[in-house]
């Protein structure tokens, strides 16, 4: 449905045949609709979305609209909202509200106020933030027939039947999916039936550890434990995609020099705020470029002497720059990933080391031939000589092999202290590795080159 | 459970303690301890794996020791293993088998061949090549009472209940929740509980673009239908999940100029594979800097006049490099994720233009402040004037603007010309910059300083 046939029909007051097309809508769909509208608009067309679907599309919306509706809506309206909605959901908007706002969703939340508040408690990226405490719990001396007629009567409360967990004073026990009910017998025992030893995480786990473990475990939903053992609530897929999306992202902007700080669509961000995101680092690395500078200018008597050394150092800083980030972003995917722990810095070192020998010599080999052939022979750049590809390709594998290494290695030493290691990320890496690359340039030089000794 | 363990009591032959152990273990878990041991102990050690777990722990595992346990097994054990996988999991193992071996496992795959064979043959990357064929197929005529029991008597065909599908002379109506199973009344009609117009994707679709539909609609499954609208199978979000994660890591590698080749985890690849991967880009990159280095050449008299000009080529071409990932990484990754699109073009450059004009002024100041009071104050590096600072704070800033317009544009070129984004990635735009910059540098230098004209 396009935006100019829901104009229309809002302008001729079709209200029927707009609940019509809402109901045949994804609320997904709905709630990316919507904010194309001005906010009066959007509030009328807000208020047609059939019931059952209007909190879905409501948890959906981006924070600037959900603010803009609830401040529309009367007490009553907000509170069948704020009724149908999943608590995780609701924490998720009460999160972006504004304090008075907040304040008057926790007024009208009525029972579910407190279950809010525990969740609001924990700390910002632990699992017991993004959890929900509505799930399914069972005794283990049910039967099957008895779970059945408890979830039948209780099932609404819950965001999933998917799995359903089985507990005794407050411990988890094991886990029964809604297969095992709808396929088991009805006298059969749920402690005869369950999955013993369910995967767990604490309230306090990071949100991003939780999230890797629904990947490695192809869960559906997992199962949160306070420090004493006892379950206290489920963290769903959905919020688990969610966190891996988010750190991805930020992992991209940090390794692109961005400050991740936002988790707007890029068409919708404000100029400023991407300036904000994107100056810290420019400065940073402007600034840090002042040592390659100041390496330059104290082989000036060299450089002036032979002014087609400066030719090359553009490839190679390029290069070195390239090698160096191949390996962090490597890595640095490797640690987020958890193929690659701390301990493994000597094996990834060696790696490392073996793959930046075939990468230096090759590229070496390449490099000295085509400075002979074309920049020799076919250009005829003044000052090419035998000697000048010598020490342009002896440059080049040594650059090679220490930007590897240092590309492989400060990721991890970032990880071992505790730093996020994708802040050492290519242009870091860039950095570190063009003044390195520089000195052994100008050292090499003054060692084979005649004119310059 | 450490490896020393398992072997300790392999050793002593207790058979008994290590079924207990792995009764404990999640299957997960169990496929990632395997390939610790030789292929021996592991073939030993993997029959002692509990019957209902085995399937599972198969799937799990790399191809590498899926081929080293099926070339063991007898024909039944095999046939045992492969009635218990999901149809979806077989063709994962399959497709990784060489062609001996994917013709002794469809030989013993029975009445499941068929089904196998059909989604071999969808093209690789399809959601077809993803699907599974094992899902619940409902009537609308039937009642909630009645699908219970089709349920009971088929659920342990299908990979998942949590969403049924309501079928109609092969034709998808509706989807069924677990949750609507347990909770609505016996004899409710699956048609009057059914959500209608359901998501769906078609065989042919891409499987990345089926990744994104779950992550955007927050699903567990959707169904696959074949262009004459047929349902022909489901994808599940395990394996939309895997997709997403390959995609992502591809993404990286590429944006690091590494070829992406492989799903092997770092530790485990060869230093060739990673060499292969990693070369061919570090060649072109290095060749194609031959470029940069004929423009230098080129102005060499300027250089040799005025030797200082060479320190900021560092800063100058590495600014450039930064400020142009930063927008082609952040433009990457808005197509990636649907967020912009290839005709939002001209949005995405009048943005990109306001931000480099914010960037490039913020900066170029900086650096003339940088320039006079570091270099020429403070470390009185030879050559620094005025003037030098000012031809180098202009270059700055429109090789900022430069940049951030190449890095925006290209991307979306390449998605127009149906090549990927992410190959315009941060080294191959950084080359481009570099030679826009070193231009745009050495025309100021003539146009302002003196001793240059």
């Amino acid at each position: 449905m396009t935006i100019e046939v829901f104009e229309r029909l809002l302008n001729e007051k079709q209200f029927k045949a707009i609940k019509s097309i809402f109901d045949t809508m994804n609320p997904v769909d709905t709630a990316l609709l919507l904010p194309e509208f001005e906010d009066k608009q959007m509030l009328m067309l807000f208020r047609l979305i059939p019931k059952e679907n209007a909190s879905m599309v409501f948890s959906y919306m981006e924070p600037e609209q959900q603010q803009v509706l609830v401040e529309a809506f009367t007490d009553s309206e907000l509170k069948l909202i704020m009724d149908d909605m999943f608590i995780d959901d609701t924490v998720d908007v009460i999160e972006e509200m504004p304090a008075n706002v907040v304040e008057r969703m926790l007024r009208v939340a009525g029972d579910k106020r407190t279950a809010i508040n525990t969740i609001l408690n924990y700390p910002e990226d632990s699992a017991g933030s993004i959890m929900t405490l509505e799930y399914i719990s069972l005794h283990p001396a049910m039967t099957i027939g008895d779970a059945l007629k408890k979830i039948k009567s209780r099932g609404e409360y819950s965001e999933t039947v998917n799995v359903c967990y089985v507990i005794e004073k407050h411990k988890l026990l094991g886990t029964i999916t809604a297969m095992d009910l709808l396929t088991c017998d009805d006298d059969e025992l749920l402690s005869d039936v369950m999955e013993e030893n369910p995967i767990t995480v604490k309230t306090l786990s990071d949100q991003e550890e939780v999230a890797q473990m629904f990947n490695k475990y192809d869960m559906v939903s997992i199962p949160v434990l306070d420090n004493e053992n006892c379950m206290v609530g489920i963290v769903t897929f959905d919020d688990a995609m969610d966190v891996i999306q988010e750190e991805t992202e930020e992992d991209f902007q940090k390794m692109a020099a961005i400050a991740p700080n936002t988790d707007t669509p890029y068409l919708k961000i404000s100029t400023w705020e991407l300036w904000k995101g994107r100056i810290p680092w420019l400065l940073l690395l402007m600034l840090s470029a002042t040592f390659t500078g100041i390496i330059i200018s104290s082989f000036e008597d060299a450089l002036s002497k032979l002014v087609v050394l400066t030719a090359f150092i553009p490839m190679l800083m390029g290069t070195g720059g390239n090698s160096g980030s191949q390996a962090s972003v490597t890595v640095i995917r490797g640690l987020s990933l958890g193929e690659v722990d701390v301990k493994d810095i000597f094996k990834v070192m060696w790696k490392e080391f073996r793959v930046s020998i075939l990468c230096g010599v090759s590229l070496a080999i390449a490099c000295f031939v085509k400075i002979i052939v074309i920049d020799g022979l076919l250009l005829k750049t003044p000052g090419v000589s035998t000697n000048v590809a010598l020490v342009v390709a002896l440059t080049l594998c040594l650059t090679v092999i220490c930007a590897k290494f240092i590309g492989c290695v400060l990721p991890i030493i970032a990880k071992r202290l505790k730093l996020d290691p994708a802040v050492m990320a290519s242009p870091f890496i860039t950095t570190v590795v063009d003044g390195v690359s520089l000195i052994v340039y100008f050292g090499i030089a003054k060692a084979i080159l005649p004119e310059l000794m």
